[in-house]
């Protein structure tokens, strides 16, 4: 079992902040700041061109990818770091409905995050023949796999309630039917167990800024799994995915392995920053993780509901079919979370009515959550959602 | 005209380098490292998930594309910043055959840098519609346009031989013709005067590691022509590029203007560290910028020439016909290179005996050029290329 209170000490937090919002934006690690300085100024700043071979900046996108393979049952050599998930998404559904050029249907969730079904209705258009993605409730995808649907493209853990769907089960089913799947770990990556492998999932993207802690807009990670690995012709076949980029060939030829899904040149700075956020995990066994998530979550339920019973979970009861994140409803919603921002308890608000709480073990504990309710119940007595200044629109990711 | 001493004291050099790589990777700004601190403490530490909001994040593609907008001559509001190079490319090439859909030949050079010809080829793979890129040498290219040409894709400076397309020229004969046109900025964006509106541009892409000294992997940008951009259906249709990314509808509606361009969450880290290197450029005139670099490169062939004829000049004699590099050409110019940069003389090689020296005003002065050829010169006349320690392999972009 991991001791968490050492881990707290690992980050910088505001003092007197309850931060229940790491599911959308990790603190930052203490360690990425000597990280940034050492990068800037010894490595850029006096190494300048040398960097890339001295400093080993082209290899971060894969050392990272290995790091984060760790926490979700990916073996070393198939998960790789960089772009945005947007891209990754595209990346991932390109190459599986290639695997699958027969079948023209991509069954995914209405919970499914939008840019993932933006950037699937932008590939269905550009390819023009006849594709398309059908989005039932989550509880009716299983039903809807049948032996014409080429991918299953889903998010594992709901970004609005957190319910979770069942990787293992649905990845199973999908393959007797012939359907390639794909994984979106947003909300998975370092905040659940995940393992890719006994899933057999075939494809899996996923974001480091949330439960990873990379910083804001830190780049993306794609595992493609190792038997299909070599089979896969890149749609985005960018000079950093060809089998020897500085060779400077007029024809692409994809690279050996998972370094074929890296596109472009690689960004250096957010590499390096991610790659000290993940130093923080060195010593993380996910299933203390995972655990102390429920213990978090569940004492969280019982102290909101004793509380406030005019707010309605909004995430599965039961701890097992949630991810790391409790969500609750509440007509007053929005500015109720805005007011309890006002307060310093971080949480976030998703329309029309949902309130997010996130619950990262590495450096939330049980105080921070009875204190949570605490001031969330003194804002609901006090009914602040009357005071205006808690209806100023925000956008936050 | 202005003074560059000044510019040059804005920069991290480190001492007795002589720096004429700036077209592969651009120095450090020093302003670059107090912005980061303040990003990492005072944004990501304190505001956490505010800082969305509080530190304006979200607009910084928007700002940082504005900024580069005024030095290729583009209006405020019509280049934006984010992702890599090759997938700006992507966009770019997919929105103008979108925009022509009726023609199915895209005509580059073999001058081409290989990601734009990669990712191209890419996408043409996966459009399936009988698409082919022809590539013929760069003065070919004028005779090979057509009324059959969808796209003329193009980088405007070589970057091998820093040979310069004449853009007003190629873009008006494309447009006579029905062709779109798609300019790559790699090697001109603050290094050479550029008139996107003057020359009636339809896209554009660039980098902003080189010239714009925005760090190792910095993001790219992409420029499309007012009179176009709500005619655009973005290929990359990610959450970032919708009009209300916030209102997670389950339709893709594309925004408004340039910001249909943005895909993911914006590199956030990245994109701060470019906007501070874009400070130095505030008062700088570009007119200015390409006198002082024509001179220094000038200066440079002189220099060389007159100590070391066995170099083969491998860039156009003539300074208008070339952008802010020299090449030449040598047997052992590998060798060479890395006994250079043994020597404190940073340049770079492609393959197969191309050495390369770019000339950036902002940070290299006569007297750097005058003890770069002294050097250069030492070497040449010890053979160090006989030496093999400078035979191993360097990878660098």
């Amino acid at each position: 079992m991991n001791d968490f209170s050492k881990t707290r000490q690992r980050f910088y937090l505001p003092e007197d902040l309850i931060y229940l919002d790491g599911n959308s934006l990790g603190p930052l690690p203490l360690a990425a700041r000597s990280r940034m300085q050492e990068v800037l100024q010894h490595e850029w700043g006096e190494q300048l061109i040398r960097g890339w071979n001295q400093c080993e900046w082209m290899g971060l996108s894969e050392r990272t990818g290995d790091r984060i393979a760790r926490l979700i049952g990916a073996p070393g050599g198939s998960v790789i770091v960089g772009d945005t998930l947007s891209l990754k998404v595209y990346q991932a559904l390109a190459a599986a409905l290639a695997l699958n050029p027969d079948r023209r249907l991509v069954i995914s969730d209405s919970g499914n995050f939008p840019t993932d079904l933006y950037m699937a209705d932008g590939l269905l258009r550009l390819l023009d023949r006849g594709y398309r993605i059908e989005t039932p409730a989550p509880e009716d995808v299983a039903a809807s796999l049948s032996d014409e649907v080429a991918v299953l493209m889903l998010t594992e853990v709901d970004y609005r309630s957190g319910r979770l769907h069942d990787m293992q089960a649905l990845t199973g089913r999908a393959h007797e039917l012939g359907i390639i799947t794909v994984w979106d770990l947003a909300h998975s990556a370092g905040a659940i167990e995940v393992d890719l492998a006994a899933a057999r999932a075939d494809f899996a993207v996923g974001c480091t800024y949330k439960y990873l802690n990379g910083g804001p807009g830190a780049p993306a990670f794609i595992y493609v799994a190792p038997e299909l690995i070599d089979s896969v012709e890149p749609a985005l076949s960018g000079w950093l995915g060809h089998q020897a980029p500085f060779d400077f060939e007029r024809r692409y030829r994809a690279a050996n392995g998972i370094r074929r899904m890296r596109i472009g040149t690689p960004p250096v700075l957010a590499l390096a920053v991610l790659d000290a956020a993940l130093d923080v995990w060195d010593d993380i066994d996910m299933s203390s993780v995972r655990s102390k998530s429920q213990q978090l979550s569940e004492l969280f339920i019982t102290e909101v509901e004793r509380r406030a019973p005019m707010l309605r979970l909004a995430s599965p009861r039961d701890a097992d079919q949630r991810g790391s994140q409790v969500s609750f409803q509440f007509e007053h919603g929005y500015a109720v979370v805005q007011a309890l921002i006002a307060d310093n308890v971080i949480g976030d608000f998703r329309a029309p009515d949902v309130m997010r709480f996130g619950f990262a073990p590495l450096y939330v504990d049980e105080q921070d959550i009875v204190e949570a309710a605490d001031r969330l119940d003194i804002i609901l007595s006090e009914k602040r959602w009357d005071n205006p200044a808690y209806f100023e629109r925000a956008a936050v990711t």
